[in-house]
C-alpha cells in the first residue's frame, strides 16, 4: 500500500470550470512533480515539510479543489473537544448507527489534550483519507477547513453551541424555543418568581436560551427582573454558586430555570444545603435532558436536546457530501422537547 | 491503493519453525494464487466468498500465523459491547491518550446493534488492518480469535466482569479488594447490619465482590445473613427493587454495599420514597467511581474502578504486542480505591 496513486485531474489534465487549476499546474508552479503534489494532497509522510509547505501555498493561492476525494478507507472521523461532558456517548451513539449501516469505521478523536496539536491531528486526517470529518463543538480554522476542501473531505459540525460561521453545514438545536417551553411550564405551574442560570454569556446558545426566557415571562405579562438572569459556565459548580446565591435570601425565586442539567445538579446541591426541598420549596428545569437526569432524586424535569439525532443527521449529511450530492438544508436545528418529570411543581404559596 | 502487497513470507518462502506453513503451502493447499491468500489475509473484499472460506478453513487447519502484522493504516480498534453505560467516556479517554501519543487515530465500535453482525465487524476490521485492537466487555468466540492471530493482529480485553478464557491477555481490577474495601468502612464506622447487592450472579465479579463483603464481616466477627446478600443487574432498577425489599422492614439494615454506582442510585431513590435520610439513616457505598458520583447529593462514597488506567494500559499492551513485544504479565487486575465522600456516617444508635 505504498504506490503513489495517480490523480485523476493530472491525467485528465483538463480545468473544470474558469479558473480552476489542474494538479499538473499546482505541481509546474511549485517547482515538483505531480506524485509530490499527490502525496500532499494524500496526506503522506514522506514529503520534506518545507516542500509540503511549499505545495500547500500554491493548493491554496490557487483555490485548487480535488472534485472527488480519493477512495476512502471506509472510515469517518468523528472529533470532540473534550470527552469531559456526558453527551459524547449520545452522539457517538448517533454517528455509530449511521456509520454502522454504512459499513464505516468512526474513528475516534479528542483535541483535550495537549499532547495532540490541532495540525498534527489534521494531518492524521489527511493521511486517513477519511470519507468525512464530524465535528462536535469545534471550530476549524480558515487554514484547516481550506485544507479538508482541497482535498474533498466533506465536513460537518454538530454544535450545541451556535456561531459556526456561514459556509459550514451544521447541525445544531432550538435553543430559544427551549428557553421559551422551560420557561412557560414554570409561568404555567404559577411562578411568577423565576431565574435563570444559562451557560457563558460568550456562548450564542446561552443568549438564545434566555432570550426564550425572557419571551416567555413577557407574554404572560411578569416583570423581567436583571438580577434573576446569570450566566453560568454549564458546569455543576456554576449552578451550585448561582444557586447560593440566588436562594439564600428572603426575596428568593420559587424556580430556577438551570440552563444545563449539569447545573441543575449544582443548584439541587444548594438547595440541600440551605434546607430548600424540591420540588415543594423549589421548581427546577434542567437542559439537555442527560441520562442522569433519570437516575437522581427527585427525578429532573429538562428540557431534551436531542443529542443522537443531532449526530445521526450530521452522519447523514456528511454521507451525502462525499457521496458528491447537494445538501438541500445544510444547516439546520433540531427540535427540543420539554421533559416534564419530579423536580417541578406549584410554588409554595399555591401548592 | 489497489495493489496486492507481497506477502513476506511468501517472498522468504520458508517456514519458521517445524510445523509453520508458508502462504505459499496455504495457497497451493487451497488451489488459489499466493496473492489471493495475501487478499484473504488483509481483509480485501474482492475475494469470492467460497474462495475465501476455502483459504480461511486451510489457515486455520495448518494453525498459519503472521509473524507481524503488515504495515498498519495508522488505527487502533476499540469495541464496545454497549456504548450505554456511563463507563465508555472514562475508558475512550484512556485509549486515546496513549494513541494519541503514538498518533494512532482510535476506531470506535459499538456491537450493540442488531444492524451489526459480529463477522461484518471483523471483516471491516480485518481489511482495515488496525495496530491492535481492545475489546471492552466483549468475548470472541475462537473462530474470531484465530482470525485475528492469523493475521498477528494482537487483541487485550479491558475487564470489568471476570471470567475471561487463559490465553487472553486481559487488564482488570481488584473486585474481591474492592468488596473488603466497601465493607471494611462500613465495619469500621459501626455498622454490624449491612446488606450487599451485586451485580448478576453468572458475572463473576459480583461473586468476587461478594466474597470480599463476606471475608470483612468474617474478619470482624459479624454473622453473614444469607437474605442480605442479593444479586441485582448493576442498574438503577435493580438497586431500586431490592432497596425496596431490604429497607420497608423493621430488621432494616444501616448500610447497604450497592455493588455499582447505580445500583447505589436506585437504592438512593428507595431511601427516598420510604422516608430514609442518608447518611443519618442510611449509609450506601457504590462501585466505580461514575462521573456523578460527586454531582448528586449527598455525594456518593464509592470504590473507585480504574477505567481510566485500565484502558490506557490495554491500549500500551495492545501496542506493545503490535511492535512484537512479549508481555510480562499479560493478564493483570489494577488496584481498586475507596473513596469516601458524603453517604457513609455511623449508624443511627451510634450517631
Amino acid at each position: 500500500m505504498t504506490t503513489t496513486e495517480p490523480d485523476e485531474d493530472a491525467l485528465t489534465g483538463r480545468a473544470h470550470g474558469v479558473d480552476r487549476p489542474t494538479i499538473a499546474q499546482i505541481a509546474t508552479e511549485a517547482k515538483v512533480s505531480v506524485p509530490t503534489v499527490s502525496k500532499v494532497l494524500n496526506g503522506r509522510p514522506d514529503v520534506a515539510a518545507a516542500t509540503r509547505a511549499r505545495v500547500e501555498a500554491v493548493i491554496e493561492r490557487y483555490g485548487y479543489r480535488r472534485r472527488r476525494a480519493p477512495s476512502s478507507q471506509g472510515l469517518i472521523e468523528l472529533v470532540f473537544h473534550e470527552l469531559d461532558n456526558a453527551w459524547a456517548v449520545q452522539i457517538m451513539k448517533g454517528v455509530e448507527e449511521v456509520a454502522g449501516a454504512a459499513r464505516l469505521g468512526v474513528v475516534l478523536t479528542e483535541l483535550g489534550g495537549s499532547h495532540r496539536p490541532r495540525q498534527e491531528w489534521l494531518d492524521d486526517v489527511l493521511s486517513r483519507r477519511p470519507a468525512g470529518v464530524i465535528l462536535v463543538q469545534t471550530d476549524l480554522d480558515l487554514a484547516q477547513r481550506g485544507q479538508l476542501e482541497a482535498r474533498a473531505i466533506p465536513f460537518v459540525v454538530v454544535d450545541t453551541a451556535g456561531g459556526q460561521p456561514p459556509g459550514v453545514p451544521v447541525v445544531g438545536s432550538a435553543n430559544w424555543a427551549g428557553g421559551l417551553a422551560a420557561t412557560r411550564h414554570l409561568v404555567g405551574l404559577g411562578h411568577t418568581r423565576i431565574a435563570v442560570v444559562s451557560g457563558p454569556s460568550d456562548v450564542l446558545c446561552s443568549r438564545a436560551r434566555i432570550d426564550g426566557y425572557r419571551s416567555a415571562l413577557e407574554e404572560a405579562g411578569y416583570p423581567v427582573d436583571p438580577d434573576l438572569i446569570r450566566y453560568g459556565d454549564f458546569f455543576v459548580n456554576g449552578g451550585y454558586a448561582h444557586g447560593m446565591d440566588l436562594l439564600d435570601r428572603p426575596d428568593r425565586p420559587t424556580a430556577i430555570f438551570a440552563g444545563s442539567d449539569f447545573q441543575a445538579l449544582g443548584v439541587m446541591r444548594a438547595a440541600a444545603d440551605l434546607g430548600l426541598r424540591i420540588p415543594q420549596d423549589l421548581s427546577i428545569v434542567g437542559y439537555d435532558d442527560v441520562p442522569v437526569t433519570e437516575w437522581i432524586t427527585p427525578r429532573l424535569t429538562t428540557v431534551r436536546q436531542p443529542l443522537q439525532e443531532m449526530a445521526a443527521t450530521a452522519a447523514r449529511m456528511v454521507l451525502d457530501l462525499a457521496h458528491g450530492r447537494t445538501l438541500a438544508n445544510p444547516r439546520i436545528d433540531l427540535a427540543i422537547e420539554l421533559v416534564v418529570r419530579e423536580s417541578t411543581a406549584p410554588p409554595p404559596d399555591l401548592a
